[in-house]
C-alpha cells in the first residue's frame, strides 16, 4: 500500500459533477488554479517556461471502483482502465492544463475538469505527444464516428 | 491521506536505474509488460483498440522527495514539478507506453522506463496530443538548444 497526500488543492468553477462537461466533445476550457501548499513551492522552481502540464489528483469524492462501465462519450460499456470514469480501483485522476501564469504558490490554469477543493497528488511538465499518425482511440473514436464526428 | 494499491506490477528489462537511459535524447524503446491482477483484468475490456497507454506507477524503490535538484538532462536545478524526477513528495510516476498486444491480464508494451516489479497505480487511455505550436518545453527545450539539439 502506498499513502498519498494532498501537495495542494484545485480552484475551480465546479462545485459539482453534474456541472462539468461530459461526453462526445466535451471542451475544457474552465480557467481555474493549482494553489499549492507553502512547503512545497520551491518545487514550482522554473515551472514558468512550461505551456502544459500533467496534473495528477485525487477523486475524493468518489465511491468504490467498477471495473465495466458505461462512460458518458459512448452507450456501451467499456472497461475502466479503457476510460477516464472516475471510479477506478484507485481513485486517481489525470488532466493536461495549460499554464497561463504564476503568483507564487498559485499556478493559474486552463482546462479544469476537476472540482473545487480537489487534492492534487502531483504535477509534471508535459514533455511531448505521440506523433499523430501513430495514435488510435479505440471506441472513443468509434463513438464519434457513429455520431458523424471527424477524427 | 489516500491509499492506493497495485492493481499489478511491471515486467521490464531493467533490474536497476543506472540501466536506464537518462538525459538529454534519451530515448525509451524497451519492450516489456503490464501484467494485471486477475481480479482487475474485467477492467482492460476494450483496451485493445488503443494504441497508446498512460501507465500511472510508484516509484517503490525512490527514498525521500528533495524539492529542487539537478536532472540527468541539464547540469542547472530545477524544481521537482518542473521535472520526472523519482524523489517526489508523492512517489508517482507516469510513462506513456505503447501498445503492442495484449494476453488476458497481461499487456505487451513498448517504452518501458520503470524497473522490473514496478507497481502499477491506474492505466488510463492516451487520447489526444497537445497542439504543436502552442507546446513550450522550457528548462528542457533551453538545454536541448544549448547542446546542439534541434527542437
Amino acid at each position: 500500500m502506498f499513502s498519498m497526500q494532498p501537495i495542494g488543492f484545485v480552484e475551480s468553477p465546479y462545485q459539482n459533477t453534474q456541472e462539468i462537461p461530459k461526453g462526445l466533445g466535451a471542451k475544457h476550457e474552465a480557467e481555474g488554479a493549482l494553489k499549492i501548499l507553502p512547503e512545497f513551492e520551491p518545487g514550482l522552481t522554473d515551472i514558468e517556461g512550461f505551456s502544459h502540464l500533467i496534473v495528477i489528483w485525487a477523486f475524493d469524492r468518489a465511491e468504490g471502483f467498477c471495473l465495466v462501465g458505461t462512460p458518458p462519450s459512448d452507450n456501451r460499456p467499456h472497461g475502466v482502465f479503457a476510460t477516464r470514469s472516475p471510479r477506478r480501483p484507485n481513485p486517481i485522476g489525470l488532466t493536461v492544463v495549460e499554464l497561463l501564469g504564476r503568483e507564487g504558490p498559485v499556478l493559474r490554469v486552463r482546462g479544469v475538469d476537476m472540482l473545487e477543493g480537489t487534492p492534487i497528488l502531483d504535477i509534471k511538465p508535459y514533455l511531448s505527444n505521440i506523433p499523430p499518425e501513430r495514435l488510435r482511440r479505440g471506441w472513443l473514436a468509434e463513438a464519434e464516428a457513429r455520431n458523424g464526428m471527424k477524427p
